[in-house]
């Protein structure tokens, strides 16, 4: 997690866009006891410090009847990171992740989400636990979490739908910043098929998947796909995509 | 839920601020089976149909590691919904809920949030399940689920900080909205009374409260509360606060 704005080593920023596909209205301010991003937890706990969000009296009506739930989901603006990092080095000791496979605070829209216990309400303050922001973040959202909550609306036609069963759609791709990957690098690519094909498997049902791989030269069949055995043959090709197909 | 702009019998809206605390981009679009809001599922289904979300080229970087994660938090905005309603009435019935006491797209802030599971990933786009939303969403955020999630980061101060037993903090107060209520009106708030004081007994391990109740006349004593019987005394005081406090 990048707790200040310098970027670290192998950290990679691109061109950040301006803001103004959509407007954010503040609706109050969260009180905790962390007055620096060194301080702050890295993940809210259920057995936490005590926090007291304050909603802007304008929104009071709409807190009403939300003491029946006791957790809440929290949406707050993380307002002091920066937005612009694509590749990130929580160690900060060269390896790197993708923005939007941390959890870090540092990312294009920097919203948090927090499933805090509801302890008290006093007012048009809200006294909970499980947050990990700053003293002073501002809030945008408070919601009955997903866990607890019974839609009250009728029920919808997509309430109903369901989806194809999975060997149907055995197909993914290995993530194109892979590409870039040399040498020891290759061991996350290895890692990022392995969990896919594994997962693939688990949904499907088969363990045995075959495809092709895209390469400078011919595309080179893959008649029987062991993630190992895949990183090994191609590590000099370095594909950007593999098409994986269940034989179900 | 309120599935189109019309305000339904007994909700109430308030006059919204500008949008412009904080600024908003769209990193991408979200494709699913539903066109009409009257479609759209109440909430995503774990074996919900299959559905893609497309990140624009600019945050491609930002996926890499992400098939590590079977499970993603995924954020969006509900481009369609108005901002300024406080009460909402989901049946159309005349009953009424706070914005924050439902997960209607809705609210000040119209962000959505689900908890998918990842099928599959096709270059910058994600085949995914248990979304809930239009096609054509715009895509704000994509994370790991906190539940698969462990920090990379170093650990911090505030990973250590728990908070103090409950019983230290035994406090609550009715919300204010319920001043308004009248005659049978008066159920949601004998429940919400009832829902915290069940909550607050489990957590502080004390069934008995007393405490104070302001009316126009002389504050109303409760000895030992009694929701049922606070509801009934005071039904025709409606209090704005009923302050609680644990014997232990």
């Amino acid at each position: 997690m990048v707790r200040c704005d310098e970027m670290r080593t192998s950290e990679r920023a691109v061109p950040c866009p301006e803001a103004n596909d959509a407007g954010l209205i503040f609706i109050g301010r969260i009180h905790t006891p962390w007055t620096s991003r060194m301080d702050c937890p890295r993940q809210g706990r259920a057995d936490g410090p005590s926090c007291r969000i304050e909603l802007f009296a304008l929104w009071a009506e709409a807190l009403e009847g939300i003491a029946e739930y006791g957790q809440l989901e929290v949406l707050y603006w993380l307002h002091q990171s920066r937005r612009d990092l694509v590749q990130q080095s929580p160690r900060d000791d060269g390896a790197t992740r993708g923005t939007f496979a941390l959890r870090s605070p540092v990312r294009p829209n920097p919203i948090g989400t927090s499933i805090v216990e509801l302890m008290g309400i006093e007012g048009t303050t809200l006294v909970v636990r499980g947050l990990d922001c700053l003293d002073g973040t501002p809030l945008l959202d408070i919601k009955p979490a997903r866990s607890v909550f019974t839609p009250l609306a009728p029920p919808t036609k997509g309430d109903s739908d369901v989806g194809e069963p999975w060997k149907r759609s055995g197909s993914c791709a290995v993530l194109p910043g892979l590409r870039r990957q040399r040498g020891h690098q290759a061991q996350p690519w290895r890692h990022t098929l392995t969990a896919l094909i594994s997962r693939m498997s688990a949904n499907s049902g088969s363990s045995t998947w075959f495809g092709t791989m895209p390469s400078r030269r011919a595309p080179t069949k893959l008649p029987a796909i062991n993630p190992a055995a895949i990183t090994m043959t191609n590590s000099r090709l370095w594909p950007s995509t593999v098409k994986l197909r269940s034989r179900l």
